[in-house]
């Protein structure tokens, strides 16, 4: 493995875990980036192709699938959204540490494909206060609070198989986790063979 | 796992890579300390039982190995030396990190044995790095620290079998590395099975 490669991350967390500001916090850091997804639904106002979404027709994105040139991808509502491998690649090779947003059952598709990728996954504090946080955004009925209440306990049955949990109670906290995550990783001695060859080599 | 017990940690370095003023750094931390050895040689002047070591005759020291009460131990020079389980998980239990100091061969036997063990590896920035910090203490013959070098990098190749490699090229930078790689170890999956019990248990 190149050390001046970045690493992938994938990065999962129910509705309301705050996983938005968590993102917008780690990407001031310029040495992060997030996967541009691939999706078959039409661009919406104020929307550019290869910054929101690529924006391909649905010949084109079967083709790619039929290729196997995604990582992952599932259909939502009639359209498709996917994981193009070279955007993530592209990306990596530039030394970027690519983030994937991605939901637990996307996520698990990577798991083997990319046993170098580092797997997130952020959880509340706990279930109540995912309630209170949900309600307070005052934009969803009670029904779709307990709906998504509901989604995200079963979401957290997932959250054994990242390698790492982060609980978002407080947002430096969250995203200081998150930095010693990636510390660390690049201290471990899977990704340090360089680094040993490194030090021998000037003897 | 008891998510209240503090972790072990063994800690190897080559002769020379400032392990001991590492240590001496991170033992500010009141959450670690370090285990005290077992052993079968004299005190000397100063030192205090239990403190430095816990002085054992031989006949002692073979029974305990006889009875299973070593995490490991090792003849050198005539006398006995060893980690008694109970001194570790004593001070596990308390909520401590244990930090045991410990050569390549005796860590490689602890591996097994204590699979939750987090094993970090000090390295020097480099071999010739090394050669001139050994000279620099200006108390050994050329011979001795060439001896010391070639010991050194033998040592070396076994760092891939440890968890983590911290290159201690700055001081600040390789306990900060440390720091970051016990935050980043409690958050791994593992040992979060009680964190996702509390997320779900306050539903």
């Amino acid at each position: 493995m190149k050390t001046n490669n970045g690493r992938l991350i994938v990065f999962s967390a129910p509705s309301g875990c705050g996983k938005g500001t968590m993102l917008a916090e780690i990407l001031k850091n310029e040495d992060y980036c997030v996967s541009v997804s691939a999706t078959t639904r039409q661009p919406r106002e104020g929307e550019t192709d290869g910054v929101n979404y690529y924006f391909l027709s649905k010949g084109d994105f079967l083709q790619k699938v039929a290729d196997s040139e995604f990582l992952e991808y599932a259909e939502y509502c009639d359209n498709y959204y996917g994981t193009l491998i070279s955007e993530v690649d592209g990306k990596l090779s530039e030394g970027k540490n690519v983030i994937l947003e991605i939901e637990v059952q996307g996520a698990m598709k990577i798991r083997e494909k990319r046993p170098d990728a580092v797997f997130v996954f952020i959880a509340p504090p706990s279930i109540s206060e995912l309630r209170r946080r949900l309600r307070k955004r005052g934009t969803e009925t009670e029904e779709v609070i307990e709906k998504r209440v509901s989604q995200a306990a079963g979401e957290l049955s997932y959250a054994e198989k990242y390698d790492y949990v982060i609980v978002n109670d407080d947002l430096d906290d969250a995203v200081s986790d998150f930095f010693a995550v990636m510390r660390a990783e690049k201290l471990r001695t899977k990704y340090s063979e360089n680094t040993i060859n490194e030090v021998l080599k000037n003897a």
